[in-house]
């Protein structure tokens, strides 16, 4: 199978984690998001590994936590000892509650209000990542009441294509995020922070973009940001120490996607790193960057109940789940691949291709178009698989559809790391 | 401007029914939906009345309430006497919640699970609107076990294409929704339902899509189904009394969309649908509609407080916000056309051409590209109009990011409708 957490069972069931799907269903109902979290340990280390014997020392990947947030996820990052990366004052509070601390998170995002800063300034930030030069000047004004010296990371867009879904490519000078360099308006920027009084700068980021299984476009972004480094220590004296590539590497949604060795592309990345700073001559910085997608995606699978099966002859045949776009909004918003298998009949050959369809009115509520599928019936569980990340994050209550709880595997233990949204959660806030 | 609801104030600002919106943005905050309750009702009205002019005694429209739901609107609509068109029990629950009576809601969807049948047929749901043979067999079993007889409408696709995105594009033959005519499946469903002791067919149902400007598609759906409830009649004596032609009329999200006269676009409907059963010599059904977008759209408006303005050069210009997708993600999903004002600054010319982008961490949370604006700074008030559909109905927590407040307003009169969410909402359900 494409995931190392699945087998078949003798009663023809699909197992994630050694456990019966279809009985997992049973006991806490569908839709359910089930989490390996041996995985996502592994994983996490294996990243934190890599980048302990490449990098210099210092160097720490950064939990990109949008992929996947609450306050579980950020427990098992700070007891697997690396850093956090929140993009709102709702992730810096979930992981805070959790008992991370804010030292160790970075806050980024390309719009922070006064309010959100004042916040994490509060809170004890360990580093803002200034997207603009509103936001820098926000965030020297804020710390400045606040009598103290705030690190920060600038954001810069290295202008790199990473071939991946425009949506979610991050890296080009035409972008909502940082400050390119191309225009000059990074070094300008670098040079206004420099005459501040109540911010420091501690290196540079920068982000080409998610899903991305090459090392490349990392590489392409170093040599970029390197040659900025040794550019704004020519023009100002300032030598940044650490610089965050952004991102991580992409995960196996389909078959028909790489089976990447994450060890081997990040000392791809370190060799090319090490490389530019001896060529350009200047100290090679700690390097961080950011993996979400590639930390906690394939330890997540959802199940769904079949609702209804429509064989449309000369059309197509449409199976239709109780979940869709309200747990899993990729497709609908991006097409995106999964793979699917028929959890009740998985020892049975995929003989149908099928529309997987949400239960949302609207037509593109569908979990995926020409999806290889053992025939399904009224009652089937079916098992969407790699949905770990920017599923429960994404999540919402379109057409009042309650949240799907989260339950996390290991092999000895299971429990509810976000329990089910009930009815009466849905009208909470209704007056 | 584009609605009649919205004026400029001596002092520069955008007043939204008559009230300032950079004081409302300061009273309550931002993000912060804004409704215009008068307008709802006055557009129920106009459905309404038409209805009782034009269509058959008992013909009644329904609301839509995926468009927009909470408690609030199902009290205005019940007031206004109008029917409810319900798509899972979420929405079911908040409605009878709100004192809606369960008899006068229709509860539609591609897959109600035996949970969800049970659940609505434990309220008194007034009719299921059967979207599969699967579900009629459902609905025919619980209804037994419960010892009643359930009413229902079937839901068949015409096979109509009414011009409009694809992902709201409802009538096709190729669709999860309903049952086709073309194959026979549909007549040969109805032969099944009336086998069946539980259930009773009250009439069909069909819904050619959303944003519709022009009546055409309804009146070409309307001369399909009156000849297949004549073809019904013909093959197995039954005669369908009532006809839901499903959906509603567009509305206007930028200027270049028309203006809709509603009334006479509901009269073109109904002359076909006399002039078609006249010819076939049916009796007239009574005739249902679903206007829901209609209804709310632009009774809504959303305000945000601008965070930074990137001026990138040769390239273009990004005024990020402090919402987008998570509160409105339909430029995400659908590249759907809004109208952008900034209400600071009202008076003046919209003299930049500007992308309007969201806060969360991904290149594709944008609420418009190449949008008229005038020029903004940090701290300004943007109001992007027309958010009353499918703006707080499709709200995430993406990145964590709380939810918005509604806040309705009258001429006299301004109440929270939905509260905001807060940053303990947003963990209530981690363990």
């Amino acid at each position: 199978m494409i995931h190392d957490n699945l087998n078949v069972a003798a009663n023809g069931h699909l197992c994630f984690v050694g456990r019966d799907t279809v009985a997992l269903a049973q006991k806490y109902g569908t839709p359910l998001y089930l989490m390996d979290e041996e995985k996502i340990r592994d994983r996490i280390r294996v990243y934190k590994k890599a980048f302990e014997d490449f990098f210099p020392e210092g160097s720490v990947p950064e939990y990109a936590s949008k992929a996947f947030s609450c306050k579980q996820i950020y427990r098992i990052v700070a007891e697997e000892g690396i850093n956090v990366d929140v993009v709102s004052v709702g992730e810096l509070y979930t992981a805070v509650k959790a008992g991370v601390s804010a030292k160790n998170c970075f806050y980024h995002g390309n719009n922070k209000t006064d309010a959100d800063i004042s916040f994490a300034i509060e809170q004890g930030i360990g580093h803002f990542v200034a997207d603009s030069l509103d936001e820098i000047y926000a965030i020297d004004a804020i710390a400045k009441q606040k009598e103290i010296i705030q690190p920060i990371f600038l954001r810069v867009t290295p202008d790199i294509d990473p071939h991946t879904h425009k949506k979610i490519a991050t890296g080009s000078v035409d972008s909502k995020f940082g400050i390119a360099i191309k225009t000059g308006q990074a070094l300008a920027a670098v040079k206004e922070i420099l005459t501040l009084n109540n911010i420091k700068l501690s290196g540079f980021h920068c982000h080409v973009g998610s899903q991305v299984f090459d090392s490349k476009p990392f590489c392409n972004s170093a040599e970029i940001m390197l040659e900025f480094i040794k550019e704004v220590n020519e023009q100002t004296g300032y030598m940044a120490k650490s610089l965050n590539l952004g991102g991580g590497f992409g995960v196996r949604y389909v078959e028909s996607d790489p089976v990447i060795d994450y060890r081997s592309k990040i000392k791809e990345v370190a060799d090319k790193v090490n490389e530019v700073s001896k060529k350009l001559q200047i100290p090679v910085p700690k390097i961080m960057m950011e993996p979400g997608r590639s930390l906690v995606a394939d330890s997540g699978i959802t199940l769904y109940t079949v609702g209804s099966v429509k064989e449309i002859p000369n059309y197509k045949t449409y199976v239709s789940v109780d979940g869709g776009m309200t747990d899993n909004p990729r497709y609908t918003l991006y097409e995106s691949k999964y793979t699917v298998i028929n959890a009740t009949n998985a020892d049975k050959e995929a003989d149908v291709k099928a529309v997987i369809a949400g239960r949302c009115c609207e037509s593109g509520d569908l979990i995926g178009e020409d999806i290889p599928i053992a025939k399904a019936r009224r009652g089937d569980i079916l098992a969407v698989l790699t949905t770990g990340a920017y599923n429960y994050s994404m999540a919402s209550n379109y057409n009042r559809v309650p949240r799907p709880p989260v339950v996390m595997l290991t092999k000895d233990n299971e429990y509810i790391a976000v329990k089910r949204e009930s009815l009466d959660d849905i009208i909470a806030l209704d007056e």
